[in-house]
């Protein structure tokens, strides 16, 4: 619990005994674990077809950094007098399978029950349950999530329409799988954020790689790198300070909301130097602002772990093809290759990743048209500036599954806490829309509701 | 193959190199096996948006029966210049994850991927796989299915939409679970169609049992009892004899479908001994006249077999609580019990039934309403003879969600081969309603093909 002891009192902990493998009977298929969850009934109308519960489908992290930081379901809450049910991702947090984390990540006989399809269906297992429990049974669920977990909520509506009526599902690119984004969508809009913030930020990014890999390739090139950059270890390589920079740049875009200005905080930083600066003392000073002007900068390797969740789903289903050719992008080029791909996951964890298994089990290419023909009430919502957008659903597909984006925002800035004073009215906005759009399925639910119990009341 | 042999030319037996576990990523996740599959391209119009794939959902026998006696998507295929792909289910037939059936039956470690979840994905990866060879990915597939494979085309359709535009689900007992339908509806049905036929048969049958048990209590009764019966071995227990009836009895009400006349020839022989006969002597000219007039009668114990493949699914996922009181039908009182149930199952497989999984996975109580709100594009089509109707979709749920049902038919009536001058009015009218629905399915996929292409093509 390090780190989220500030869990606010109306936010209760519990575990559920969830069963471990949903979809098969073998001899360990019907053992179980503690899944973490957390309710918060604060708000709760109680049992009545007009408090819906909002279910959290937990992503990549513990479920309590969810329940702590996405506080605009806890404003959905007050507003529709819902009950709040965060669930925790089985192999995050403290949802362990097999004991700890090191017997869980032991290997592919412990990680093997680790898929996007468990997890749904632990959501749906435990749903019914606490329904039950509520005597809620009539009681409209509505899923929210973001990033992966916004996948899992808009997968979720479609698997499940008998559990959740709708979903809101912030930042989920669920086209960035095989080629249906292309490979260089992620890096193209990276690219985009820092070109719209400064011509001379982005030129200077882009001339920046050549001239690291000339002066590492020179005597004492990589000391040199290592004091113009002010790392407080020294490089082992021009790459590890390449990925390093690469991967400033992709967060610094992806996490770039309200109330940071991460690109800004960067090109402000590279702007400002004094014509006729060194490039690469130009790259450091952006660098540095981008880490708080930190004395030194910790240039970590950024070696995948097998002991991360990410990679392990990375590894075996959520293969979203990042990657981009010499002139795509301000990067150096980086193709996506399956087969080194495929290579480094059997070395980290003897699996071979199925790279056409999600467009299989939830749809590809046709997504677009099957979620028109036959999906309703989702809301996709992005920031087109958020690098996943890329992979986002951009433009609504019926009446019902609605995109909602803003220029201005990036990844999940709509489930961040609503902060009333600060808040730039593009967000208040894109809130505002949700909102409406919730009640409305929230009403509809009701609607037929009532129309069915005068049904089976009539004569 | 034996028994199969007669399968006409056109159709073309295959084997596809299938994933074991889709939903797991453990070292033997990844094993593969052959899992069989034919194809009829006789009439196929060939790889256009006009030209449909009639995917037939394999159930529990081998899928050449299939291809071999439902004829009518034969019918479907000539109508619509259709491609046939029929499927077998995992576990069945020669589709044998483990080699052979003794291999593969062994105990849960091999039969823990025996599970509807797992054959619909199958059903996923491999008609994927096939549109792809051919070329066809823009054809419309719509998956068939009777009885248990009538349930799992409904599935099919709610859950792997962007797969299938539509299912025809016939005698699909979808709402057989939990207590979605009463324990009694399928003994109700059996007991309305032999009412219905004779009231004197009805009452007979019903007063047989307590004057069998009478009769096995006396000395020398068992002997007696195989006399009346004309049984060609001595029957073990008067509870041996009543199983047997009361399965006859059943499967003459589950299958008495034109050309047959299962419960006439069961109730006319009843009706036509002469007056103040016996009435166990009466029974057994019943029990004569539905085997054809046998000189014994084999009656055979009703032991589960652990190297059933429906046992597995009784005792894992398909547990359909089948059972009745003492006065709700014609048959001895027999509640359903999932505490036997459950205890039988274990000793029987050593695996526990989960009776809740069906409704969480695809939907309980509520199913109606979601298929109304959610889904489209399925028929499903009921006799009302059939017993298994019972649990059966037998209203419109919606515009697309429609039951077409006969008072006539009994279990999967429409899908046997057409046979033009014999088949019953009723029976021609049924199948015209469903092709005129498939009809339109077809038309509508087409117009929004049609409309999106105009939509990319404009300026």
């Amino acid at each position: 619990m390090s780190g989220y002891d500030q869990l606010p009192p109306d936010f209760l902990v519990f575990n559920y005994t969830q069963t471990l493998d949903h979809f098969g009977f073998k001899p360990e298929s019907n053992m179980t674990f503690k899944q973490k969850y957390i309710i918060n009934s604060k708000y709760w109308g109680g049992a009545n077809t007009t408090s819906p519960i909002f279910v959290y489908t937990g992503d990549e992290a513990p479920i309590e950094g969810v329940a702590a930081y996405a506080g605009f379901i806890v404003e959905l809450a007050s507003r529709f007098k819902a009950f709040l049910l965060y669930i925790e991702h089985r192999y995050y947090g403290d949802s362990m399978p097999f004991g700890d984390r090191s017997k869980s990540f032991q290997d592919t006989s412990t990680l093997g029950y680790f898929t996007s399809a468990q997890a749904l269906a632990d959501y749906a297992q435990l749903i019914t349950c606490i329904k039950k429990n509520l005597s809620a049974q009539n009681s409209p669920v509505i899923a929210v999530g973001g990033s992966y977990g916004g996948m899992l909520a808009s997968w979720f509506r479609l698997k499940y329409p008998h559990i959740v009526i709708g979903a809101l599902a912030s930042s989920a690119p669920i086209l960035y799988f095989e080629d249906i984004t292309p490979h260089d969508g992620y890096g193209a809009v990276v690219t985009k954020d820092f070109r719209e913030t400064s011509e001379n930020c982005y030129s200077t990014i882009r001339e920046s790689w050549f001239e690291i890999d000339k002066v590492a390739a020179q005597t004492n090139g990589l000391m040199n790198l290592s004091n113009i950059f002010a790392t407080c270890m020294s490089l082992n390589s021009s790459r590890q300070l390449k990925n390093f920079l690469e991967l400033s740049y992709m967060s610094s875009a992806q996490y770039d909301n309200p109330p940071y200005d991460l690109v800004g905080t960067i090109c402000r930083a590279i702007d400002g130097v004094p014509q006729e600066t060194y490039i690469l003392d130009t790259i450091a000073k952006g660098l540095n602002a981008s880490f708080g002007g930190d004395s030194c900068i910790y240039v970590f390797d950024l070696k995948p772990s097998n002991q991360s969740g990410w990679e392990w789903q990375k590894c075996t289903e959520m293969v979203m093809p990042i990657g981009w050719g010499p002139n795509d992008t301000m990067f150096e080029a980086y193709p996506f290759d399956i087969n080194n791909y495929t290579r480094d996951c059997i070395q980290l964890f003897g699996v071979t990743p199925r790279p056409n298994w999600v467009t299989t089990e939830f749809g590809g290419h046709d997504i677009k048209s099957v979620l028109s023909n036959f999906g309703s009430n989702i809301i996709f919502s992005n920031g087109l500036r958020d690098p996943y957008s890329s992979g986002g659903v951009l433009q609504d597909l019926s009446d019902s599954i609605l995109a909602i984006y803003t220029n201005e925002g990036a990844h999940c800035a709509d489930l961040q806490t609503p902060d009333p004073n600060n808040d730039p009215q593009w967000l208040v906005a894109q809130r505002d829309k949700e909102i409406k759009i919730i009640e409305l399925w929230i009403a509809e639910y009701n609607a037929k509701l009532t129309s069915k119990v005068l049904d089976n009341k009539a004569p």
